[in-house]
């Protein structure tokens, strides 16, 4: 089973790569663009058919290690056995 | 307008976080786990309401700076105007 976990900062944290990235791009003429926060993106599959067991075990892992819950949420989504 | 980029290393290329994540994960005890890679997610507003303009700025920036497209894919999802 494919999981997809997103890691984003929370509201308020400051993010100096969205930062860098917004300048990037208005320098580039890119205009009208807002609120841009650059976060993690973590792929793996799990062998593990249950869906809720899956979603658990992924849950676990991201409090333990994947992010840092005092200034990032995740969001998991799973796909396909 | 949201737009939520996924940019991923393609198939065959090298993924060092990737394998330090597996390998942190199996040290802690979870098994089972495959093809981890990890990869960026980039949240941004975008002061365009037509989505198919929206969809079409969002890619030039992810193809003049965002990704790497010799390496790395992106995936892009617009939500709500």
């Amino acid at each position: 089973m494919k999981a997809r976990i997103k890691i984003t900062l929370k509201n308020g944290v400051l993010d100096p790569q969205g930062k860098a990235i917004g300048h990037a791009l208005s320098q580039l003429g890119y205009d009208g663009l807002s609120d841009i926060r650059q976060g993690k993106y973590i792929e793996l599959d799990i062998a593990e058919t249950d869906p809720a067991k899956a979603r658990g075990a992924v849950e676990e892992m991201c409090e333990r290690v994947l992010a840092n819950t005092v200034i990032e949420n995740y969001d998991i989504e799973l796909d396909g056995a």
